[in-house]
């Protein structure tokens, strides 16, 4: 017995044209731990937007009845060699309800049930996943439990990962964020500081009127010295970049450098014995990171990603984590969308556009059956 | 009673003048763990120019007997706003004979044995050192032991943080250094495998015959395959880079992402699993360090020195390291210079101009008595 739907694929030839088209599919039968869920919604992250669109040409792209064809330009067409002429599908997280499984018990035990998900397929009518990553919702809407994984998981990741490695402080990037607004809130339960940086006065607000205590704006004249201050008052020697190019990071272990170096009593041509340490979780900017040698040799920059730190933290963790996550998915991790699209109307080219842009606070939320 | 002696000294001004000079100077009594050394030889390091000259613009610096002084151009002025009007020595290493002690046992101990020693201070005729950082030389020289510590510790420790990491293999930039040709003959030894990255066929040559195996030439056409190929062959994703500045470690991380990619199976949207290490341990190019987009989010970069390596290392490590450098230090460990300076020649315009050019296989050697 297989079922059938509708799904959302993304495939970008080898000559170049990404082509994003909604299909009919079949769905093969869960087995062991997996289950089938029917999807309900699903949200449009940036962590799916590399895959789904890339710097494709949207504003000159041909666009039809579920579907749309665009080119993709260099450097990135070559760049993404490896999922050249490949169909695939697309969305990380959703929810939905489980209608049949495989036959283990955890699989079995989740049947009828409406659960939140991670099946990388989640732009889809069904959707197999794994019932390990499962979370039932009981009474919440699918549209409460569609955000429950990426956005949270991550946010409380930064905190445990902080705590882990004996911090007290967080420096926080594009703090905006619908995972920066979590991320105050997580820190305020638990007593971490946070520095939130932000580059537009209206964001500076959302974070003030959540009672953040430490908002510097990156558009002002005067952002080192209120980094400074920040990082001063607050010992926050570890941050978090979801923007990737440009000299934010810089920005940050400067500001660092330059507290622990005002508390040096003696020069020390090395710089301070302060250890620096930031991560780099996402990509808003695609252009180089910047590094300048003006903060000495005490300081690390890595990638981070989720599904590597949720490995590293053990099972023991996750399952805490998500427990926290699913008691406040009303309030600590409530997410909030600007619109509700069809799988149809993903591939619109005004909304396409718009969805993109990652702009703070719109976030798009697909409703696969409308 | 002192000891009065000639010392070089290097001072910024607040208003942008660099002044390096050779004053008649009375150094203290040694107490406690403290050794008087009266120096003999010292080497000039790529890690003692920032603080002896920087970018001071030596083309056009005035020079008269013992003194240069020199325009310090922006921004490297204002970085080094932490020393500005201070008269500071310099000189990390060399090695002379203990002339004077204070009274702890390790000092007497010392007492008329020529050692090596890690002073600051080096350029000069007597010098104020640890004692317990000290080493006895034995029938060596002093031209012998004067490079002891520096390059031989920071060799030896990139093996040492590389297997308590785990590590098979290493990727090192601008190899065909002193301190490159060391690190050739300690991976022989302990059956590390090392990925060289030099820039003139000169320089492959000096390390194929010390017997490098893998050997590749940065401004050669196919240098990225060959990289791949080498690394590929022994697994290295873990470096060190002393350029700094530019894309030597966004070479290596390409490199390393795309051998580890090319063993997947399938596509992944974030990047191969593969976890990807490099350090920066020098200066050489003060640009900036440029990181691409285009290595996942499995990397870290990491500022890398000799110190707080050591401090978390362990005495016992450190001595373990100390005695295999005393054992090599005509073999393994030795060390060649391309001439000889007295503090007075070190100050002369075109000595000065030719050591900062840090040219491979061209360091001095610093002799405070002539």
């Amino acid at each position: 017995m297989t079922t059938t739907g509708k799904q959302l694929f993304t495939t970008l030839s080898a000559d170049g044209k990404l082509t994003v088209e909604v299909a009919e599919t079949q769905f093969t039968d869960p087995t062991g731990n997996q289950v089938l869920v029917k999807m309900e919604a699903a949200p449009i992250n940036p962590s799916d937007l590399a895959l789904l669109l890339g710097q494709a040409e949207l504003e000159t792209g041909e666009y039809s009845a579920g579907k749309l064809v665009a080119t993709m330009p260099q450097p990135f067409h070559s760049a993404m060699k490896g999922r050249h002429d490949q169909r695939l599908p697309v969305g990380n997280e959703g929810a939905g309800t489980v209608v049949a499984t495989g036959d283990s018990e955890m699989a079995k035990a989740l049947m009828g049930q409406r659960v939140a998900c991670v099946p990388g397929s989640a732009y889809s009518q069904y959707a197999l996943a794994d019932a390990a990553m499962c979370l039932p919702l009981g009474d919440l809407t699918a549209e409460q439990g569609a955000s429950a994984f990426v956005n949270p998981m991550t946010a409380l990741g930064f905190v445990e990962n902080a705590k882990m490695d004996g911090q007290k402080a967080i420096v926080h990037a594009a703090a905006a964020s619908n995972l920066g607004q979590m991320l105050v809130k997580i820190c305020q339960e638990d007593g971490m500081e946070l520095v939130n940086i932000v580059r537009k006065p209206e964001q500076e607000q959302i974070l003030r009127d959540l009672g953040a205590k430490w908002v510097v704006n990156s558009s002002d004249g005067d952002f080192m010295a209120k980094l400074m201050e920040a990082i001063d008052a607050t010992d926050a020697f570890y941050g978090f970049d979801p923007i990737g190019g440009g000299t934010t990071v810089d920005a940050c272990f400067k500001a660092m450098e330059r507290v622990a170096v005002n508390k040096m009593t003696t020069y020390n041509r090395y710089g301070s014995n302060q250890q620096k340490r930031m991560f780099i979780y996402g990509r808003l900017d695609t252009g180089p990171t910047i590094l300048t040698p003006s903060y000495g040799f005490g300081w690390t920059l890595s990638g981070w990603l989720l599904t590597p730190f949720l490995a590293q933290a053990g099972v023991e963790t996750m399952t805490r984590m998500r427990q926290r996550v699913l008691a406040g998915l009303t309030s600590t991790f409530a997410s909030s969308y600007k619109t509700k699209v069809t799988l149809e109307q993903m591939v619109e080219k005004e909304a396409a556009i718009d969805y993109r842009q990652m702009k703070t606070g719109e976030k798009y939320l697909v409703t696969p059956w409308g």
